[in-house]
């Protein structure tokens, strides 16, 4: 192994083995032409290479690489923390069911996103509405997904990934408000499709340089609306759609169904945690002083939404509630994402607190509403998406640079629109919500009309983890249904 | 989206939209005189960085400033691993609870450090005692906490990011210490005056350059004082002022009360392995050769630790007890924060070692004078603190340079100070002690005559969660108090 | 605390302490020759890195080093994985066993490979076969480890750091397919030797620059062969020294025995997701594009084993079954890892469906054969791997170069060998393999002989928790067996 590390040595990058060509094989004769050709190459790539030394863009462009890269992995982290928050939030009888689901739907969303949904996205470089171009990443060109050549763009598989961990986060969000009650298959088909289509049309109005919404002018630094909202408007639907689970609502009254498992869904909500820096800081796309701005702002949203939350429900209950911290937190972080990079901290703490108020009684409305959301998924992501969105309008401050103690990034300069703003992100967040709406309505009940979209009431009651599964996720662990004739406190099972 | 990703090129940083500020509107012509400004401001910015081309500065000082992100995401994620390892090592009936302090803490640290705590940490370059300029990161000027300006010195943002997250440990290892019988809203008093104003002003005596600790020559180099003693005093004085649990001492009997879940815990220790990566390589506040020196002697430490507390409690009760592998591992860790930068490999391995061992007979001698402590960390952050911070006296290591392989990390050489340094360590672990517990007394008192302390003996018996948040961690789980009249192993609830 | 972060200037890089040197004491006179030394290298030092600024090398060196960093980070977090997975997978009567040898697996490898494996393995740079210098990191001289200086190659600190994980990390493989029936202290030793001896010779041949299979054109990129077959082979002949947990073959029957929690064994996959980026984008060893590209293809590697797996379980048993889906992502990753960086994207996808496929049907073959592995590790880690390996003689795709866009990360090329690479491929399976047989038959018996393999029967049934430990993983959740005369559905314990 060559342990020297420099990229700009042709032979250094790997583990310095004999050039396999060198070597005698009776193969060799097919190969002629094809070596000719790769010899050609590789000796002109080496002296451009030995001609140019290494520059300081050069070392910028990996820093930047490497940056995105680090933050597409605590994104794709924030699998397992969706995975623990809504396990912990489900019942014991369903916990299988919903950890397959947060599995699997990664693997789908990478996938459909390779296959489809980032060249829809990103792609179409001159369309507002979406792009059409180099499926499954066929193309070398990174100016076909708008990116420059590296080291001044991004490379094409770091954007790649990044982007994926976003399209399936929007999946995951659905996961939750449909959990305990929909056809294993059936989810599976949805995210599919979201992720191949839904999402990435709208991304490509808002992320694409030009697409329609972004530019006339709407502004979604991380995705409050591009990823949240999507993913909380097709959860909307769907909660709809399937209705509540069996026993929920009965005459009038709201029957807990508690989570079996809190230190799950509090590991689940600490995961999503730094997750979120990665997804705001992140989408600055490059390493630079203002990423930290973005993630103390981040982190500002959400810890006042936490302490909002708390707070609303000591109140009101008198008690502080551990959902509700858990709620309240990430409502501050989906409500801060819009606007993390334009806000000033000040503007970032009042954004949580309104997050981490709405959220509580977010929950409460849907459940009076009848709309059965097992871990608040729609009050979290749809109700906090749309008002971060909204609060960019509000809030985005040009001083902020000042705060950054920097003169270069004066980004926030162009958001201080007013009115003007603030109609841009409301034409936003309808157009959004109207085209995922017309899919999600459209997608489900397709889904239902094929392979239905509960399963059967006796499998519900049993629980989807022996129906679905035909296992447990907990052995060894006395169940209360399992005690028969014995004196038991709880009854969720 | 313009998707090239220098930072030099002033409209390439965010997702490229129209300026907002050339499209017509009503509001135009208020903005006018601050439009003006602006403009001017930007352009006299834009040409300064045509004229200026992206040099090895720039980009080692954004590499630093990634670098320390990464670290403080790391620290930041040990929330994480604190809430696993103090929910796991308490009872069933209280893990709401402990969970519930711990997502809350970072939330209560982050306001009071911003507001308050990190001005009189890092302001004040004049003052040995503490700082009062800059509350709520309210100056542009670095200087005012200390910091060059970018890219010589980190942005503010990151700095305050990390060093919120130091805050937030501090008062995270007082949360296991007071667990199980403290009152919701008499913890997080104490939290926010911790972190608002104790923990910043010894902070300021250790690592502000004026600091008069500092100045005398104490040497910490990652927090083995300044966090994890700290954390300790307010700890014990807390634990004594509390009182045991109900049962856990009588007729001079040590009551086990095990933790309901290991696997949980131990999760917590793996968080809190990685998480000491970044609170120690972090503290470096720059991205070069010295940070992999100080994760791998903060590894040695570490894993000295948990072979020693493996090997301690096996010879002692013929079986390796898996808490005492975890407060080994975490003692290793806390004794090598100090000295991680000045030590060689052996000195990390020993001071690892004898941590490990230590932490095994201060949980027992704890137990003998009837200070109670759930998780048992005042013997690892408090007694390891104080072990580690001595060590650096002892073990510093002039030669530890030809260990790295490089000539520029020469800070080892400042360390050999025999007998002196040795008693520039005990004056600060002495000054350092005696003004927290002076604090915590006062402290911990005068929230003892608002609220109280404690919770009422029925509320202990029945659990916090229900009496203190009304819910339960686990549902669908049979607990043994449900049932009645049949055959029980253990005893704990 | 001075907070100018460049290392090139010699006094910024710590907290800049009053050198202790210039301060008067009575030590004074003992110190001066040592002194006259240090100030004379201190000088020359300083004068040299005054008259020379910083360069891009300077700061890709950092740049490096700080990327395989965070890569040994998440490797090392794979630790917490392992654990989350092996311990989720095992009955509740064994966790504390498992999570014990998880916790202490990193703590003795780390030791052992200071001590011995990274010299046997790294140094010797002229054999092929081990080296044999600067055992406990002991030399100064990088090129001792085969590394270029700081800042044209890694700092060893780093890069021991990142090799340390690795074979800690062939460690744990073991660990899962021996739980539930071995000793601990048994368990332990093998470790040790494992770490110390076996894994560093076999990664000798591969890793080091002078290794007969490097040579000999054996392409193995981030250790398909090298760690999963190396931990696969000593788990198989473990597995069958040890015989089958009492109970799991009765009369030509499979007794299943479910996991006892499926929400750990969840969560362990999801760590072990993130920590495959660390483990393959970190064997690039820099941070350039062509680290992304790695770890695309390591994504669908894992996500194409996940579908496979998935929907062969589907196809065979109507149902998905999770511990599958957990596997076939495992076994994806473990496929992908020897040509993670010389297959396109779609060979990324067909290796990945393969090893999806194939575990399923080796945990069906291994139980069929009555070899027990408590957690499959044997079908994940050797079957896989060896597939993965070979795989690199069938899917190296000169064309790769393209997908990535890039000019400069033509290794590809040199993978096209066809039957030629083939037959390399093979060699090395077959070396590492009959190696690794003979050492792990010797060291089992061996140990077998002084210390015995298994538990007593006794132990076994009550579990090891109890009998090794003498503690239980959860208190206050009511086990089967603690229930006489109730009606159970589950009969694991």
């Amino acid at each position: 192994m060559s342990l020297s590390v420099f990229q700009s040595k042709p032979n250094s990058s790997t583990k310095g083995k004999k050039p396999f060509i060198f070597r005698i094989s009776s193969y060799w004769l097919a190969c002629i032409p094809l070596v000719a050709i790769i010899l050609i190459t590789w000796n002109t790539a080496a002296v451009a290479q030995d001609a140019k030394p290494l520059t300081p863009e050069d070392v910028q462009g990996a820093l930047n690489t490497t940056w995105v890269l680090v933050a597409a992995i605590l994104v794709i982290f924030m699998n397992a923390g969706f995975a623990m928050l809504e396990g912990g939030f489900c019942r014991r009888k369903n916990v299988v069911n919903v950890l397959a689901k947060n599995l699997l739907v990664f693997a789908l969303t990478t996938i459909a996103f390779w296959a489809i949904g980032f060249s829809v996205m990103f792609s179409g470089v001159d369309s507002g509405f979406a792009g059409n171009e180099g499926f499954f990443l066929s193309s070398s060109n990174p100016a076909v997904y708008g990116l420059e050549r590296y080291p001044q763009g991004l490379p094409v598989a770091v954007f790649f990934l990044y982007q994926a961990a976003f399209a399936g986060t929007a999946a995951t969000i659905v996961s939750g408000a449909v959990a305990e009650r929909i056809r294993f298959v059936s989810y599976a088909i949805f995210s599919l499709l979201l992720t191949a289509i839904a999402y990435p049309i709208a991304g490509h109005w808002i992320a694409s340089q030009s697409g329609w919404l972004n530019v006339q002018g709407f502004h979604d630094f991380a995705g409050s609306t591009m990823v949240h909202s999507v993913g909380g408007w097709a959860a909307l639907v769907g909660a709809i759609l399937l209705g509540a689970r069996e026993g929920r609502y009965t005459d009038d009254r709201v029957n807990p169904m508690p989570g079996h498992n809190m230190s799950m869904a509090t590991l689940g909500c600490f995961i999503l945690w730094i997750g979120w820096f990665g997804f705001n800081g992140g989408s600055e796309l490059a390493a630079n002083e203002a990423v930290p701005y973005i993630v103390l702002t981040t982190n500002l949203g959400g810890v006042s939404g936490a302490l909002a939350a708390t707070l609303t429900t000591w109140l009101r209950d008198d008690q502080p509630d551990l959902s509700m911290i858990i709620n309240g937190t990430l409502a501050g972080f989906v409500g801060i994402t819009a606007g993390t990079y334009v806000v000033d901290y000040f503007g970032a703490v009042f954004i949580g607190l309104v997050a981490g108020i709405m959220v509580v009684f977010a929950v409460a409305i849907l459940d009076n509403l009848k709309i059965d959301d097992p871990v608040g998924a729609i009050a979290v992501h749809l109700v906090c998406g749309i008002w971060g969105t909204l609060a960019v309008g509000l809030f985005a401050n040009p001083n902020n640079l000042l705060q950054r103690g920097t003169e270069n990034a004066i980004a926030g300069l162009f958001y201080n629109g007013g009115v003007n703003q603030l109609i841009s992100q409301i034409i936003g967040i309808a157009a959004v919500g109207a085209f995922m709406v017309i899919f999600s309505i459209a997608t489900w009940l397709l889904i239902k009309l094929v392979f239905g979209l509960r399963v059967p009431l006796k499998a519900e009651i049993d629980g989807l983890d022996i129906s679905e599964h035909g296992m447990e996720a907990y052995n060894g662990f006395v169940v209360e249904s399992d005690m028969i004739g014995t004196n038991l406190n709880s009854s969720d099972s």
